[in-house]
């Protein structure tokens, strides 16, 4: 059903009614395009908010990407045609709109492209997808080729989507001298203070050909007649009409009259996307179709090439050969690209919300540590004197706070330092305490440390008397609106980050010799754990919270939303948890929230709304933060797994985050291994048929968090000060593993084994014992070679 | 292709290729659907807000409805498919999604229901559609019959969409109990205030039969399969599999499985709606499908027959015979339940524009003029103690100013007088100028005269030192909203329209005894056309208006927008206009404006921005507001040439407007006969392809002017406070009209016949000539015969 090619840098998906919602994405810093293995597809690019050029049939709604997209006949996506010019026999490539089962299928989701290989009655349609580095288009190639044994006469059609661009003005016509199409709207408005915005837009739709078609059709009512869109009465004419759109959907569809030998192939490329105006598509046009480097190539090829490399930019620090070669082809392939898609897009919004932005930044880290260092200073620069974190970075002048951005959260300066630490770990730039940065509100500039303390002191403020923080209309949990909107109630997990964030922010402070303080976070840490102790701890787990009409939950008494899995894993993190009670809230984990596909955000998921806990009570049960495998909240508890050395489970659990590797577990989660997405459904007790599957939503603040698990926990190779601090934590039924890590320049080739005979963790460098498992004085340039024993379990 | 039935209750297409997208509608107060005669259906209720309950596949923009409305594979839309179980072969009804052309096919619009008649391969089915009264929901029956003359075993599948319902929350079952489907969904909210709206929200989509189906499937993605909507794999079952949907796009599908026996029928009724619980539904269910009256009729056929009789209430205040047979169906059916729907729903939005909400209740002066009379008083609440009038009028508590009633316009005064002149034509109720209205604002309360007064003098007071009335961000065009946005553009138009407005008032003051008053505006009024004929007059017609930077529009220098009609026309009714200058701007108008399909509202079209006008000029050229024959401002330009006796080219242009008599036109249309859409696409000299197209909305402030047409003008029926003032002014073809006119409670039978030697028209009652012209003493509840004599052509 699925492989992966030999170099690892596909994934391939060998039939388009398997896994109907499968996909691949690609995207630049300007656009994302999520492609569906049968061809439909959803691409939005930045101008600078996010904006389409091939649009739903109806006026869609502007919104956040949704979970578990669905799709329709006439969906947008990229098509071609396929018709026998000697019978009439039509199909379609990749699969939809005309569903004719290929003879062969691959969809083959690359890193920098995304391709489809068809073959239909002797005619081989080859499809592939790529884009430029900077620009928002779709760079595409069609290759057709005669794979019977007779001479074909056939036309091929790419069809590419338009769709209904806007109530207020849209056409579209082909134009000769650009050979192309260009679909024209207007973006609909009313206020006149609009239009000084809305007159920049990039309204207008194009398709170019590198080849003269031979006619074409631009109008999607025309295109279709009375066939419709399965077999549209246009292609069972000879030669599309050549229409235009005139206040109609426009489509771009081309026509190619091919009469081809056996063997013969025929080699096609398009453009397609954004521009304002036709001197603008006439220029792309010119750099990519026509313009000739010193090697010949236009400007088409230099830019796929381009992608290429830019894609490439996005390894990992880590390259790993484990036992498991599902996990290896992920770790090396494909996690570090969905890292780097977060760090380099900021998820294709100009208002990140905050937590995302730093988590997203956390994990640039360990691909590009000077972004993140650039995102930090970004985000403090926007806090306000008081200490208190926006509930969005704005990235772009012209931005607002949106959508969940207008609720007010808690939580935002708990990620301060546990996201710089990880850079800190990774660079060991101190001198990022020093940097003075402003503050939002008044005029005050004070350094990140300065920064940071505020942070810390403002969420050992917004406590109640208890000392628990409150929650306000929502804390990491957005929909949980309603625990503490009247200002009284308070966050389990919060209070619990904030003593974990306590305890990350004196390490940095020891390390950074601001001793004093340091000693007062560690305190206020050890007094938070005090209080959340005595007023969290439910017998066998931790409560969730208190609402502002003081009802404690996620307790044993609650009928639905007994048990949340974030208080249980941060109680792990933040040492409130003594080793009798993470003895009993990892059981009660295993219990109740453990599924076959990972671990469930809360149980049982809520069936009906319960005013003082909120929204998150209204969801579907099992989906987003309702009882799905919340991937994020999964992967922090992974990662308290490991910090408490319970390596077994931590990769048990890691393991179920990625789908496969059998093909029974693929076809329940419905999606390649190309990325995790933001949860898998839940509700695993209550809804068993449907658990498992996919959002297909890859925005997820999971992946820096996997990260961690891999560099902090399996193979222990986490930075400190000195160098890196040697200590793996592989699972039990795992010999041996050899890693490359990348770290401050330096490559280090490590084999981990078990051995009999070693007791505890021996590190060698170069043949020689390390007592401490710190190897130091790296250099940036140098390779070293390192050997890791570790105690063998078989003994 | 189309024809009316004999009694003239329905208009029937019979292909539904040929006009596809030919549509009726129904409402109540509650809700509103739009057929398309494919199976199509565009459907909103009020709760209070408009909402759906048949939603797309995707989410869709919550927004105004658009014109010219683009259909997709996956449309909402009600249908049955119908599977012969002996074969295999599967049609459905009307005609989406199968598209299999039927041998027989009817789409009968009528004026409480809407019903198809579909004869495929001997199979007969019939779907007719009505509403209740008062409630949101679909009353549907099917009928199957058999048609051969063998035995046939079938299976019929209607086939209710719903679609995506929500992100949120969404899911379907089969509810044994209610014999019907029940899908539930939880509209999407992000802030907690927003929560106790959503809370009362009806959120359910029900099915319920009247009889028990033989299985069910509820699930979209189950039901079509690889199949897809126009040949769903369910369907190619013996059985359908009983699905349920688990936050997948809910569908509503019954199966019933027959056996027919030749020229057997089978009917069935289903009740499709939205509900806010299991127990609205249940109890539904009880009171339209188990109890019965004393006669032994349930709920339903109660309901079909209660709608039925509540649409018969909207008939308006003349039935007429003419020797144009498409015009006397039109204005004896359609155009006045067309006036009713705008009267009695609102065009279902809680805060219709002022403008909109005052013609739509000068409609209602003709159907109920107590409603209006309320309706004016509702207004006029709402004015402020300034005399300015908001840009809507709030109809709910809970409603605010949305979309375009968010920015400022300045003509909501103008159309005070204007709308309560036809109210008190036709009722004589001075005694409204005596009710006691509040202010807006403040606590003052004054006499309806007293806030016209107001209002008047807000308009004398809203002009610049020539005396020309200010636009804003808009007068009676929303998108001309860059004129005089900087507070220094006036519009030329709004000056006459205020002209108009004070001589309208001026009179209403002078019958109701304000001599000073009524000398005032009728003085302000002769200073105001002095003004426009300084400053408008551009030698062959008058100018739209002057900018921000004194630049006057609308003039024969202009390449684009040359030429608008609304100040021909309003010139002519202000008494701008000398005889010269009517003379010229008719011609102007006849050359520059008039097309085979009606009078563009300007010409030509706008390609592109003009800045200084406003987002008109964006917008797609021959559409909406730029160069559309619009309908609403045609229908001003025709009352205006009745009122300077320019009966022919009155009489041409109004019937211009109505779809029809011929083929072609109706073909070039689009749309049946029974309601005038706010445009049919203009530009007419620049896209000659598209002119004439309908736009298929049938909101538009059209209606009631052009009853005011047929009252005031063509028939000469006005009221006034004696009685009627009888002044036809028919087309110089017609010879004899017969008017049945209703008034004031009594039944006049008019004949209205040229004669030669008549010299002027000459008024008989019951055989006696009446001098003036005018019949008085009318009784209510009496009958008249009235025999008009009017000077023969041909002599």
């Amino acid at each position: 059903m699925i492989r992966a090619t030999d170099d690892n840098e596909y994934y391939e998906l060998l039939s388009p009614t398997s896994l109907p919602k499968a996909s691949g994405f690609l995207w630049n810093e300007k656009m994302m395009i999520h492609m569906n293995c049968r061809g439909y597809a959803v691409a939005q690019f930045m101008q600078p908010e996010p904006a389409k050029y091939s649009y739903a049939p109806n006026l869609e709604a502007k919104t956040f990407m949704q979970p578990e997209q669905p799709y329709y006949a006439h969906h947008p996506g990229r098509f071609v045609y396929v018709k026998d010019e000697e019978n009439g026999k039509v199909f379609s490539a990749p699969y939809e709109p005309v569903r004719t089962l290929p003879d062969k299928y691959t969809f083959a989701v690359g890193k920098n492209n995304i391709v489809w290989k068809i073959e239909n009655d002797g005619i081989g349609i080859e499809m592939s997808l790529s884009l430029p580095k900077e620009d928002a288009m779709e760079l595409w190639r069609v290759k057709v080729t005669n794979l019977s044994q007779t001479k074909r006469k056939i036309s091929i059609y790419p069809y590419f989507t338009i769709g209904y661009m806007s109530w207020m003005n849209q056409s579209g016509e082909y134009k000769q001298e650009l050979q192309g199409i260009v679909a024209s709207a207007i973006t609909p408005y009313q206020k006149y203070q609009d239009y000084a915005k809305i007159k920049l837009l990039k309204d207008k739709t194009f398709l170019l050909a590198d080849q003269e078609p031979f006619a074409w059709e631009v109008n999607q009512e025309a295109f279709e007649g009375e066939g419709g869109i399965t077999s549209p009465s246009s292609i069972q004419n000879e030669v599309l009409s050549k229409g235009e759109s005139r206040y109609e959907s426009p489509v771009a569809v081309l026509q190619y009259r091919l009469e081809m030998e056996p063997g013969e192939e025929q080699a096609y490329r398009f453009i397609f996307g954004p521009a304002k105006d036709e001197t603008e598509i006439a220029q792309i046009r010119q750099s990519l179709f026509v313009d000739r480097n010193a090697n010949g190539e236009d400007g088409f090829v230099q830019a796929e090439r381009e992608y290429a490399e830019y894609i490439k930019e996005g390894r990992g620090c880590i390259e790993i050969k484990t036992p498991d070669a599902d996990l290896d082809n992920f770790v090396n392939h494909w996690l570090p690209r969905q890292m780097y898609y977060h760090g380099q897009t900021n998820r294709l919004t100009t208002d990140p919300q905050t937590r995302n932005y730093l988590q997203d930044n956390m994990g640039m880290s360990y691909i590009k540590p000077q972004m993140a260092r650039a995102a930090f200073l970004t985000a403090l620069s926007q806090q306000n004197a008081s200490g208190a974190m926006p509930d969005g970075i704005i990235l772009h002048e012209a931005a607002e706070l949106k959508y969940i951005n207008q609720v007010p959260h808690t939580d935002h300066c708990v990620w301060l330092p546990i996201c710089l630490s990880t850079y800190l770990d990774e660079t060991n730039d101190y001198s990022i305490l020093d940097e003075k940065v402003p503050f939002a509100d008044g005029e005050e500039v004070a350094s990140v440390f300065e920064h940071i303390n505020r942070a810390m002191d403002w969420l050992m403020g917004a406590r109640d008397a208890r000392g628990l923080n409150f929650i306000d209309q929502g804390d990491w949990c957005d929909p949980m609106n309603m625990v503490g909107y009247k200002g009284k109630g308070v966050s389990g997990w919060l209070t619990m980050a904030s003593a974990y964030a306590f305890i990350i922010w004196a390490d940095i402070c020891g390390k950074s010799e601001q001793l004093e303080t340091s000693k007062k976070f560690r305190l206020a840490a050890d007094e938070t754990n005090v209080v959340i102790n005595k007023y969290l701890w439910d017998g066998e787990w931790y409560a969730r919270g208190i609402t502002d009409d003081n009802v404690v939950f996620g307790i044993s008494t609650d009928k639905e939303g007994r048990i949340f899995i974030n208080p249980q894993g941060w109680a792990l993190l933040c040492g409130a948890a003594d080793p009798v009670k993470q003895k009993k809230l990892m059981q009660a984990v295993e219990e109740q929230l453990e599924t076959p596909y990972g671990v469930e955000k809360l149980a049982p998921a809520y069936t009906a709304m319960r005013e003082d806990v909120g929204r998150v009570t209204q969801k579907f049960p099992g989906t987003a933060e309702n009882g799905a495998v919340y991937n994020h909240a999964a992967a922090f508890y992974i990662y308290a797994l490991y910090q408490v050395g319970e390596q077994d489970d931590a990769y048990r659990l890691l393991r179920k985050m990625l789908p496969g590797p059998d093909a029974a577990d693929i076809l329940r989660r419905g999606q390649l291994p190309v990325f995790i997405p933001n949860y898998y459904r839940g509700a695993y007790r209550q809804y068993p048929n449907t658990a498992g599957r996919s959002s297909h939503l890859f925005n997820t603040g999971t992946v820096p968090w996997v990260y961690r698990c891999l560099i902090d926990g399996l193979f222990g190779l986490k930075g400190n000060e000195a160098g890196i601090q040697v200590h793996p934590q592989l699972p039990s039924e795992w010999q041996e593993v050899t890693v490359k890590r990348t770290f401050r320049g330096a490559e280090l080739h490590i084999d981990i084994k078990r051995e009999s005979g070693v007791e505890k963790t021996e590190v060698y460098l170069n043949g020689n014992l390390i007592e401490d498992g710190i190897i130091k004085d790296l250099t940036a340039g140098a390779e070293y070679s390192v050997l890791v024993k570790i105690p063998s379990l078989n003994a």
